[in-house]
């Protein structure tokens, strides 16, 4: 993979550095301290470990964007950076994860009842945040935020039980397509086009227009999932922080596992069904190298990224529309070089 | 223990169906249908398995002898069970629990990832019911009683905590009033105080003046929560619908688990610590009978309901304080004689 090291890449992660030390800095100062064990302080372990910040910044960006200061999406961006790091512990439970942004899960160190708790908790100081805009930006707009996110976790949590359903049942007969609709509400709905719909509304306090940006955010949110699923297989471990071939071992149906499970052989396809069938525990390292080697020599991790580069490309066309005349402004630029930074990441 | 047949008994559980009927009949009238699969079926999973109703009851009573009507507290009851429901899906996890209800635990059928997803869900669902109270009640009452909801999950999330926290920490040190706080938050909250405050908040429209049922439902709760441990001992499984002994292969600090270690003999208390000490799956089903039996032979399970029993009584005295001249209404009876009920009841 290309090294990020041009003139945008250096300028998407000197914006992406900056919004994300704003948002986590606000989240870590603001928990609560004192209360029983293994509750608040551990609700900071995760975002200590500094994630990248991607949809604090989509958040701050929007709001700059359109128009609005930093402070008036300060909040916002917190709670989406919170609302994310929940929904990472709960992952990782479900996925039984075993590393997260270089080391052990919170349930592998500390045990499902805690991590689950910490993820709840989590949850609800999202939560909170969202009441306090009442006092900054007025009972509508907050009302508004707080629709924005029923609809962000409805669509989470449904994309979360497609997933998990195509692995209990071992679906076997998915296309692209499938993939894309689990994607759009497993990934870009909090990913992207929640960070920019409360971005725009807080920014511009009109109720009616928090859409413009959807399109942008949902092929922005495809094209990152597809570069995560690729990272997996083919990351480094020091940068990405998650085991590699992790979603192998989980059973994940990734674009790249639907693309080989149509190319391959007869036989090639029932080893990979046999071993889909069984259950996490039951699976070998012996297997998983098998399969890791054949996605591989079929070349499906540089195919599944050339659609995520197209897609991309995509988003690109959709933000340039979308913005307007602020496509010229830094937060503007930053949006949209953002689309070739999710594709060529390391982490 | 005395069956619930008196004439108390029989009121009380006439009007709990009465309410219970009606909450959860809107609960599972309302639900989303269609859908992916393990999603929206299995929220309606554990309130079909019906309950006691206890917390809708408790919401829809307070509205009432408040002066408020059956309509107006109705989507509250409903937003309590949901809750309720969350809680035990994410309880029977954190537990390892194995029987909810006289079925297997959602976990133990359908896997962690499923139940927990589906716990996040139907806490979702309970959300949007807060949203929907602002056609109903406006935008002010609406605020008020989503920070109510705010304050009983941050009580339920750190009670959860302290628990897990003292079997995780295997903490022997504990007393009486270590189990009584602990209790308050994760029991009296949710169950009883939260209720309570919602059916007033909605009957009288009045944002501060929703605590004065509070000793009420502290009391009620801790009642109903010794009951809870005691049933879990010496219950019947055909009626409690939990498996028998399973807080003691939980490792749950119960009062009467506390009391036993404060009575016991030397060589008995380092057996316990030891068994304690151990994860769920490392106990056997030789020490729990052995523990089992401790616990009886000391009377330990009589001794804390007699605790309940005062502690019943003691709610129904502060009970009749706060309710005044409404004591005396169909709803100031069944809230009175509630505290009867709670520990008497079988299941």
């Amino acid at each position: 993979m290309a090294p990020t090291t041009g003139v945008a890449g250096g300028h998407v992660e000197r914006v992406l550095e900056r919004y994300r030390g704003l948002a986590l800095g606000a989240l870590l100062d603001d928990l609560p301290s004192g209360g029983p064990r293994y509750l608040y302080d551990l609700v900071a372990e995760y975002p200590r470990r500094w994630g990248k910040g991607l949809r604090a910044a989509l958040c701050l960006a929007t709001c700059r964007a359109f128009g609005g200061a930093e402070a008036v999406g300060l909040n916002a961006a917190v709670t989406v950076e919170l609302f994310h790091n929940a929904f990472l512990i709960h992952d990782d439970i479900q996925d039984e994860s075993e590393q997260r942004r270089g080391a052990a899960t919170l349930h592998a160190e500390y045990g499902v009842g805690v991590a689950l708790n910490v993820g709840n908790m989590t949850n609800l100081l999202a939560l909170q945040r969202l009441a306090a805009n009442r006092a900054a930006l007025g009972s509508g707009i907050a009302w508004r935020l707080f629709e924005e996110t029923e609809l962000m976790l409805r669509h989470s949590l449904e994309g979360q039980a497609i997933e998990i359903g195509w692995i209990r049942d071992n679906v076997s007969e998915l296309d692209a397509d499938d993939y894309y609709r689990m994607c759009l509400k497993k990934t870009s709905w909090y990913t992207c086009i929640y960070p920019c719909r409360a971005g725009i509304l807080v920014a511009t306090g009109r109720q009616n227009a928090v859409d413009v940006l959807d399109r942008y955010g949902w092929y922005l949110g495809a094209a990152f999932q597809i570069q995560d699923d690729a990272l997996n297989l083919v990351g480094d471990y020091a940068r990405y922080g998650k085991e590699i071939a992790g979603d192998l071992w989980e059973g994940k149906r990734t674009l790249i596992l639907i693309d080989f499970m149509r190319r391959c052989t007869a036989d090639e396809r029932e080893r990979t069904l046999d071993f889909l069938s069984r259950r996490r525990g039951q699976r070998t390292a012996s297997e998983v190298r098998w399969l890791h080697g054949r996605l591989l020599a079929y070349d499906c991790v540089e195919s599944a990224r050339r659609s995520a580069r197209d897609l991309a490309e995509a988003a690109r066309r959709e933000g340039q529309r979308a913005l307007g005349a602020a496509a010229d402004t830094e937060d503007g630029r930053f949006l949209l070089d953002l689309t070739d930074y999710v594709v060529e990441r390391h982490r």
